[in-house]
């Protein structure tokens, strides 16, 4: 007897780590509890139970939603997502780091490429940027060769949709491609991006990120594309924004960080959060 | 009586949920057992059976390893891994994948870059190449603009040690450089690699990892780098290799799948997996 229930309550407990571990992998999949029962050799009662305390776990957490779609065809979806507590005590502490004087280059500009090289830190930007489209449908998140990909990567990760590279260099391996001309914000210069034919399909829902944001040419340019692509705009976030004399090309997107102030002379930089609080 | 029971069961399903996501959101990190008594307000033997129950699962489950750590400065580190069987299955569908003939590009060249944006893809593929360096300190993943960055990335993710990038063009984003002249295999030219002086720290300890390789000269050129940086080659990983006339510029390398040959004419890719599997 006592055997017994032992075998029952370490059976449950794996199957919980198991079953927390496949969600994680497997954000916004809808996956059927047959799997469950056919992955742990249970009944379909036990696994519904199982995913009850998942879920209850989830939330208190912040980790994310887990929801229930009921049916023949349905199953549990795993939304991952942040508390907002969370989201903006970790981009507050961003803006301090970004505020190292050491970070500051020759013409102004702000060494980012070792933050954007992080695991730690992307996997945190990807939840953050993921959660603030969490009720909208994207099919795919654009970015620009080469800064944006981490970026684009880490919040394809969390939405489990693929991310685009737009380039401004043309390579054979690419294919055809569709091309389109921008004003470059802050040299006023016209420059050309191009995207892969084949890597996106007409009608998708799309999100653009990117790592830094200035005037907002470039984004305006992967704006034409998924015109040009007859596809969606769904959003636009990027990891920092900086002051921009003159008018935006671009006024409806979020930032995470916002570069308030850069001086050369007294060698400071001062970072604080994006708009992306705001709006809430 | 029985509340109390109830109480004891769910809290420990509770901490099993998230000390998995925990673990996993955390690779290669130590966790002091104290961390998690705090987070839950357990006692220390609570959190100890918890992580056996946490490590036999991930075991059988092939997850990865949970290492406990004895002593005042211990803990437990998860150290992610994947099992033969499911890598040599998952490498065997990519090969297949691959092959597909509307993949095949004027030049002979392969279509990858919609496969490199896949998420589910990148997590696997990811898991694979960072359990083929399980038993050696990574200290930072390098790669080339812009294809290899998601390869690396992925790889980063599950090291839990950061990625480099190195371009082809320098951009005042990137502050100092070093850089590196390299004979690019299949044209023969001489070309220029670079990158940011303040992205490695001397004695690192490196794994480069790309896309694609062909004669292995952009790989040559990265190994030149580790050299200039006076860090330290741990291993080269590529996603696919190409068959190469003449010699290669580089011999001692993993690759995941092999392009085996590439018919123009009959319009047919044949691709199986790389050496990757070979070693063992």
């Amino acid at each position: 007897m006592k055997i017994g229930v032992d075998y029952v309550k370490v059976r449950r407990s794996e199957r919980l780590i198991d079953m927390t571990q496949y969600l994680l992998d497997h954000p916004h999949d809808l996956i059927p509890l047959t799997f469950f029962a056919a992955r742990y050799g249970s009944a379909k009662s036990s696994i519904s139970e199982d995913l009850a305390i998942v879920k209850k776990t989830f939330k208190e957490r912040g980790t994310g939603l887990l929801e229930t779609i009921p049916g023949a065809a349905g199953g549990v979806v795993f939304t991952p997502s942040i508390t907002d507590e969370e989201a903006k005590e970790y981009i507050e502490s961003l803006a301090e780091r970004l505020s190292e004087e050491d970070r500051l280059l020759p013409g102004g500009y702000v060494y980012l490429s070792d933050m954007l090289g992080q695991p730690d830190l992307l996997r945190k930007v990807g939840r953050i940027i993921a959660a603030q489209y969490l009720d909208k449908k994207v099919d795919a998140v654009m970015t620009v060769a080469t800064k944006g990909v981490p970026i684009a990567q880490a919040v394809s990760y969390y939405l489990n949709a693929p991310f685009v590279i737009v380039r401004r260099d043309s390579k054979i391996t690419e294919g055809s491609t569709v091309s389109v001309n921008y004003v470059s914000g802050s040299s006023e210069r016209i420059e050309k991006m191009e995207l892969s034919k084949r890597s996106l399909k007409r009608g998708s829902r799309v999100l653009i990120v990117d790592d830094f944001m200035k005037g907002g040419g470039t984004v305006n340019g992967m704006k034409s594309l998924i015109e040009e692509f007859e596809a969606e705009l769904v959003g636009i976030t990027v990891f920092a924004e900086s002051k921009f004399k003159g008018e935006r090309a671009i006024d409806d997107y979020n930032s995470l960080l916002f570069v308030q102030d850069v001086d050369t002379s007294t060698k400071t930089i001062t970072v604080v959060p994006g708009n992306c609080f705001d709006k809430e």
